[in-house]
């Protein structure tokens, strides 16, 4: 969940635009399969997240169905999806930084995204993050777990621009050199499985003791 | 993961019996299903976790294929594996209490696992668990997000013999009740979500801040 003040998330994204409801659904769609799905504070949902997108058409501006236009309305969209959604993230219970969890290479994009999103779950990751310790391994087992096929002597693992697991080995070195990257606000980390050419990603957050106490003494 | 200095579990059961190899493997095989595949610290996986049958044969006894003996001894197989893996949860990083999850009246066995494996990888109910407080609301949601299929107004949960939830409604004396229930060092949750025959279970432990404080603080 988001803030147990509020239990759930109720995102509206307004536009002077006029925009048929049919291509603002579409759009809006493919901007939440990109952002809000592809974010986790703690991997549990609401029942009641929801995402809404109103066009009141008061600029008098038409945004036409197809082309050029249309699609720059879209990437604008995506934006403001995404800011929203890393935001939420940053609000998370307890949080103290963001990840961002990139994975390329896997056999297919459902593939990489299971990977992405098995990182993003894992307790064991979420907790390293607050503790600013690169512990690869944890890493590398999450994407193992993760059912994306992929042999681990071609597995690179990046945190920030450190490179520190090349072709399945930790390269010790880099690893150390990883640490203040991964202590800033918000850090990356980039997972290649050298399976094909299928990406994903998800954003997510540090597991901290105030996750915990904030949750065990909220009260019904 | 299990203890972060063993970074594993490596199980090993031994038996005096005489068991032949496909009968042995057959029947651990089963046991490892219902039992250490149905436990879950933070959900991480160790790539090594491993169970192992042996059977020695020096009592000179042998174990036939089939028939009564061979399901009592696969029963006492059950029986070794479950307690194992129920002391496993119990030794995870900073659990103060195991909880059981049981969930029936799914449409099929796959739904109500599904179920109780959402509920049992729940942060939020696993530190509510820490708080022992009965925040129903998660268990419901949990389970709503599981993608078991079944009707709201139809739920029933019940912690410990407390009902706490009926056709659907929280019942806000039984779970005040229930508080002394969740607080034991073994408590447990029965979920009937009314819509068929399939049941499940899970055992998992607590969500702590001394779980945050091991992951941490544990460097590479």
């Amino acid at each position: 969940m988001m803030a147990p003040s509020m239990a759930t998330m109720l995102c509206v994204v307004t536009t002077d635009a006029a925009v048929a409801p049919s291509l603002l659904r579409r759009l809006l769609q493919r901007a939440a399969a990109r952002t809000f799905n592809r974010v986790s504070v703690d991997g549990d949902m609401s029942t009641n997240d929801s995402v809404f997108a109103l066009a009141s058409g008061a600029s008098g501006v038409s945004i036409p169905r197809g082309g050029q236009t249309a699609a720059a309305f879209g990437r604008l969209l995506d934006a403001v999806a995404g800011r929203l959604a890393r935001l939420l993230v940053k609000d998370g219970e307890g949080a103290t930084r963001v990840l961002e969890i990139r994975v390329r290479g896997a056999r297919t994009d459902a593939q990489a995204q299971a990977c992405a999103r098995q990182v993003a779950f894992s307790p064991l990751v979420k907790s390293m993050l607050a503790g600013g310790d690169p512990n690869v391994g944890r890493i590398a087992a999450a994407a193992g777990a993760s059912g994306a096929r992929f042999n681990p002597s071609r597995l690179r693992i990046w945190i920030g621009k450190r490179e520190v697991v090349s072709r399945g080995v930790v390269r010790a070195r880099a690893q150390a050199a990883a640490r203040p990257l991964l202590n800033r606000p918000a850090a990356t980390v980039l997972i290649d499985l050298g399976a094909g050419q299928g990406t994903g990603a998800m954003v997510t957050c540090d597991l901290t003791e105030d996750y915990v106490r904030i949750n065990a003494s909220y009260s019904t």
